[in-house]
């Protein structure tokens, strides 16, 4: 038979999912699976279980990713297929689970037709990639591809106070696997697209052209905490004010760059945080991305600017932190192409579009040609639980992944790279 | 021997001081005697202690008000001293304790000088003045004077989930003593000022002419979460940011009133509080205070008018919930008067000024002549494990405390009142 014909069960995609998603199940429908949590165990106990079912070996390394192979008719680095496991606190059932368990789909149909790739096939979840439970993001495919410190990760401290090292022996996916991980041939990443473009403008799968670059940047205020009712405007250094004014300032910082610039400031803690003291402390964050290297130096510059002004003028103590930080990555041309082309040889609607969120492709292109394929979100939730994208699409998006992939293990698109 | 020319101990005042403030102490000096807590308890049993070592008659109400009763010469309402020993999480020695021991200061004092009073006296600490952990603040004095039902108060659930009348089921306070309580003759409050104005003035004592209006509301914003890197601006529903804005706009409300007007956003909570989510909620709290009633309805107007166009324009839910909500206070200008020339026949320097934060003394002003008697907090700082006054200082405002419970207990200046 012709490999061109295949095609993925859907049903056993969608099967695959609905099981994942009972692993940390939220009552509203939707996943909490931090990363190195006992949701998260649960999560990889159940996957690894299933790659093992479909008899491939699976390697776990010191951080906890977990790589499964395919043997190929020839020996040499595998084409891999992956994503992560982990959620949010609010998340959903696909951002990251639909990438993992469409790679299985693919093994498990092809064996089922008997078929051996010529290249060997590699399904793999990389750890924390959210990173809402510990800084940096895509935590495990940066150390996989060497970016970042296996000690300095390990050493890295949960917001519940927890180290990660301890959390891997904890949950018993600190594995022995070589570290910085084997080079693919090639990586491909399925996801759902997470935004509302795809949806708005009636295409069915997007082909990512890069990623946008990420800077987190956690803010500490000193200030003075005193009473609420007796201390004149004047006398005060109000922590707590500064956090607003900043999550004001982030908002006309995005109204006022435009493009592709988005802002956020996703978490504020206050000390002591009560209705008549006038806060002594506080920490928030900012998340900043652009697909442009220099606006998004530009949008750090002006925070900083912002904050020093501020810290100054209500007489508090402004310290930063680098949470995570990463460059706009642009994707293989070769392997948006192939994506594009695989996509529209099987009738999709398809778009060349930047990734707004952080993706493990990102630090896998460090070391091998990578892409993306995205899905439609529907009114581009995500990080919710109402996240959703149609099993129709779901079930074309693995298509599209498959024949991606076969095009990758059968023939070589990149020749100075094998 | 003359009355006119007792004075108290101010080393054992000290002492007491001293010894009240290891109930519930912080590693940094200060005091942690959040209402109806285990601390809080240990404070009450302390100084209900000393209440009858003095021989005073302690009754306790049904929402753990302590009166202590030092009988007259003659029958009738006693002259009341009393404030409060519960405090902020971040509380320091002298806010509300100061006032409560100051009393028991001057019962030793005559007791050891061999003086019954004409008038019988009464020293008060009344439950939850701070409304730190459970709202509305002055609870106890407010049941006292019959302006909050009992079971409400009961009913009223603590920031960490309890009910009050389990609360104080728990710590062995919820008495039997008749509620409303006995109306006394007179009630003196003696308090550390909490605020820069006598010390920056020189000045030691500070006669309060009455007590700032307080509005506390409770914001919470329905937005909508989503990921925080591939949701464009204008696609938001971001209750955080609003919870930004408004702490922005609170500051700027009190810059373009001036006057007395003092506003502050303390406690800001959002969900799911991550760094690369768009909050879905948030909830946080606005305290409002002016001296004058019309001013403070024009905040608070102004306030919800600001909420609900950054409702309209950020497609979020706002709603609003009054935690408390008390007009300005005058106390008896004969109690003022009386205050102010108690102080200048002592050789204090002293000025007239309102009270920025709410006290007992404004409930108790609804059933009697009602006043009250600042010494300097150094910097203004209170609700601080920081906070501190001169003990020559607590010592003079605890001698302008005793010759004006004297003159009160001996003379007759409200004869329309007796």
């Amino acid at each position: 038979m012709s490999k061109k014909t295949l095609r993925v069960d859907g049903e056993r995609l969608m099967k695959r999912l609905d099981e994942l998603a009972k692993r940390g199940a939220r009552e509203d429908g939707g996943c909490n699976r931090l990363a190195f949590t006992e949701a998260d165990k649960e999560g990889r106990d159940l996957v690894t279980g299933w790659m093992r079912e479909l008899g491939m070996k699976v390697s776990i390394d010191a951080i906890g990713n977990a790589v499964a192979l395919r043997p190929g008719l020839e020996d040499g680095p595998p084409v891999m297929a992956g994503s992560h496991i982990d959620t949010v606190r609010t998340g959903g059932r696909y951002d990251g689970n639909y990438g993992v368990l469409s790679g299985l789909e693919i093994v498990e149909m092809l064996k089922d037709a008997g078929i051996t790739t010529r290249r060997p096939l590699a399904v793999a979840f990389f750890s924390n990639e959210e990173g809402s439970r510990v800084a940096p993001d895509m935590m495990g495919s940066l150390v996989y591809v060497g970016g970042f410190g296996l000690a300095e990760a390990h050493a890295a401290v949960t917001i519940d106070g927890k180290r990660v090292g301890d959390e891997l022996d904890r949950i018993g996916y600190r594995g022995d696997a070589t570290l910085p991980g084997p080079v693919p041939y090639a990586y491909v990443e399925l996801h759902i697209e997470q935004g509302p473009v795809l949806e708005a403008e009636g295409f069915r799968i997007g082909a990512v052209t890069g990623v946008q670059g990420i800077s987190w940047t956690e803010v500490t205020v000193r200030g003075q905490s005193n009473h609420a009712g007796t201390t004149p405007m004047s006398y005060r250094h109000d922590a707590g004010y500064v956090a607003g004014e900043a999550a004001a300032f982030v908002r006309r910082l995005t109204k006022e760059m435009g493009g592709t610039q988005v802002g956020t400031v996703g978490a504020i803690n206050l000390e002591p945080n009560l209705v008549n003291v006038v806060a002594q402390k506080a920490i928030f964050t900012v998340d900043l991305r652009n697909t442009e290297e220099k606006l998004l130096q530009s949008a750090e510059a002006r925070l900083d600017e912002f904050l020093g002004k501020i810290a100054d003028a209500e007489g508090v103590q402004v310290s930063t932190r680098r949470l995570a930080r990463f460059e706009p990555v642009n994707f293989d041309p070769r392997m948006i192409s192939l994506v594009e082309q695989t996509a529209s040889s099987l009738g999709a609607n398809v778009r060349r579009l930047p990734a707004g969120a952080g993706h493990d492709a990102q630090m896998l292109a460090r070391v091998c040609p990578s892409g993306m394929i995205f899905t439609p979100s529907v009114k581009g939730l995500s990080h919710n639980p109402r996240e959703h994208t149609d099993p129709a699409d779901l079930e074309l998006g693995a298509n599209v992944l498959l024949q991606t992939v076969l095009t990758l293990t059968e023939t070589d698109p990149f020749p100075a790279a094998s």
